[in-house]
């Protein structure tokens, strides 16, 4: 279906895809929106609905990002300290369940009352569960707000249900993959992921630090982050062996370096790929995005457009609820609900997946893009609203990463 | 012919050939040889000869390995002082001169005894033209000789006669199109090369320096970097509109940020992606040499392995001849000659196009690449022997990246 490329395409397109990403993410935050979203914009001009360079179901441009999400989840999970996350305590997993749990039902509810199949409603329900751990840290930081106590509770929950986001994506996918829908097909796919998960951090604790103290003695610039990538690409591929998402053992493996005496330099080796690289991924995502199956103009696409302003009522809704969840908290609670709201990189995977798995059809993966888009859009400005000034500390680390301009 | 590849099929791919280039890079490093010695033996290893899981020739691994060369002369390019070269003086420009011609002429003249065609004698003795600057560069450096009068000259000529070599690259590449050699195609093709050359950096010299200070405005990490890759990909993508090698236009653009304050930035983020991309290049190349056609057990090998010794012998004479054009300079000349032998990225970059273009058959691309090797893999102890002991000086910038570990 897609024809080869030669090197000379290759670059323009390169050029293209990141100058435009660039450009808009540029934009978008002169607008006081989060750069994510320029980048999607970004793939929306020069995808499938304007100019129709970039052809989004190109073998080389799906791998390449592909693999800027595995780099993504990779740094991610590096920034994840499992040890501090165990401390941020009840508020932010209440906050986290909560908040992957309402968003699920309701979007659910609201396929299954659309008419829509059970598998894809569960589908659907799964890609509003996750809260974009970048888009929110980045809003947060740009607001001074990074040590609030209820800016602590939203990124523990981030961190917390972007986890969760990615075991229901290996149940979900499971379940696709044709098991069917029963409990004892969801306990052992989630078995198997969490399985997978504490065998891979047993395992790699006692195995990695002789590795990395080896490798520490390699004196060659880059050899940690070389060394990093093999893990997390390994990891990524025996997470699929085992059943599960890649990106789950790419997760795996940061999670696995958090610790080591080399983090640092890995952690800047793997922003810079991620420069490169994570834009790739969100605009090959906008480029797959047709804004002709969300005209209002045409008949055939109300359904569509109803299908978004539902489920984009019931993501909002969702992650609010789940701000009131910690009851006992002394706290902003709509600070924290809305601080929940935007969705980035999971809920995309999930709409990607499901795109390309068949079980969505254009009009749905167009409505579930949509929802992620307009939860991205509306965060900041209602951030701003609802929190009061603070002192205004530096944006560190992934945030770039997540959300590079 | 290619089949598509899953994310988890390619991560495996990737890791395999990420930890076979690092671990063989370091061991031949521990043997006294250049890392890039061992990545190529990597891709051996992984690739047609032995393992066969590697297949040079999927559009994926093609794609991503060029990348790797384009963002090598981009590196190159970024370490390439123009005024500083021509300050240099006389010496490195006889060296470079007679360096690149006297090689063109044997390896031409053995092609044409052994009863080969012109354009492909022609094209073969290009390929026997570039010093690889990575390799001598980090070889003195390794040597504490990186200051010493003779390594000022050999590094001054190996740049210059990369510079000719990407020129020959052009000129040759349209030859090989079906152009015929004819002295006025050889002027015309020679003139849109200089002409690409000096416009691009005249042109460039008038609009980058605002452009840049636009993007150091920028307070965003990765900016430049992205930006410098924009502009290297644009002007890969324009070379070859204009008829040239896209490599010749990413050399151009890392000339033109030689001098721009954001260098240093670009530099660090360029040689992290190179630390992925580059070795990705020397694998492919290794994958696609296939020992079978040496095996001197076979009698139909003959050919290849007498053509391959015969061009051994041209390319270790021509370049030790260069070592003594400058007649009028007291220096150790056997040091300035066999400082040049080395060929690399560039003599690989010919063969690779040979191969695709369907110059080369499998044999006479196994010949050249083995020549490459061969060159790469005498210069070191042949240059400990020749060399007085220096002080030591630290291996800085680019080597790390055109040699990595």
């Amino acid at each position: 279906m897609t024809s080869p490329l030669d090197l000379a395409e290759f670059l323009k397109l390169l050029a293209v895809m990141l100058g435009a990403a660039k450009l808009l993410g540029l934009l978008a935050q002169k607008a006081g929106q989060p750069a994510v979203l320029g980048e999607l914009i970004a793939g929306v001009v020069v995808g499938k609905s304007v100019l129709g360079m970039i052809d989004p179901s190109h073998e080389v441009f799906r791998l390449l990002s592909e693999l800027g999400v595995v780099i993504l989840l990779f740094a991610i999970g590096l920034e994840t300290d499992l040890a501090g996350l165990l401390k941020v305590g009840a508020a932010s997993a209440v906050v986290a369940v909560a908040g992957v749990v309402v968003p699920f039902v309701l979007g659910y509810l609201v396929c299954l009352m659309m008419g829509l199949d059970r598998i894809v409603s569960i589908f659907v329900g799964a890609a509003m569960t996750a809260t974009s751990i970048g888009i929110t840290a980045r809003v947060l930081a740009d607001l001074g707000q990074l040590h609030a106590p209820e800016s602590r509770v939203v990124l523990g929950a981030a961190i917390l249900d972007d986890v969760l986001g990615l075991i229901i994506l290996t149940v979900v996918s499971g379940l696709a993959a044709g098991d069917g829908v029963s409990a004892s097909g969801v306990a052992r796919v989630t078995a198997v992921a969490f399985g997978f998960l504490v065998a891979t951090i047993v395992v790699g604790r006692m195995i990695l630090p002789p590795l990395v103290r080896l490798v520490s003695r390699v004196d060659h610039p880059g050899t940690p982050t070389i060394f990093a990538l093999i893990l997390a690409f390994g990891l990524g591929w025996l997470a699929h062996e085992a059943g599960l998402a890649p990106i789950l053992g790419a997760f795996a493996a940061g999670v696995l370096l958090v610790g080591s005496r080399e983090k640092h330099d890995i952690e800047q080796g793997v922003t810079r790929l991620g420069h490169f690289f994570v834009p790739l991924f969100f605009v090959v995502v906008g480029a797959a995005v047709d804004l002709r199956s969300i005209n209002p103009m045409d008949a055939a696409n109300h359904k569509t457009i109803l299908i978004a302003g539902l489920l984009a009522v019931a993501a909002v809704v969702g992650k609010f609820a789940a701000g009131y969840a910690p009851y006992w908290m002394e706290a902003n609670r709509p600070l924290i609900g809305v601080g929940m709201i935007p969705r980035g990189e999971v809920g995309l995977i999930f709409a990607q997946m499901g795109l390309n798995s068949g079980i969505f059809d254009a009009g749905l993966f167009t409505s579930v893009t949509t929802v992620v888009m307009f939860t991205t859009f509306i965060t900041p400005p209602l951030l701003k609203m609802l929190s009061v000034p603070g002192e205004s500390h530096e944006a560190a680390g992934i945030e770039d990463l997540v959300d590079p301009a």
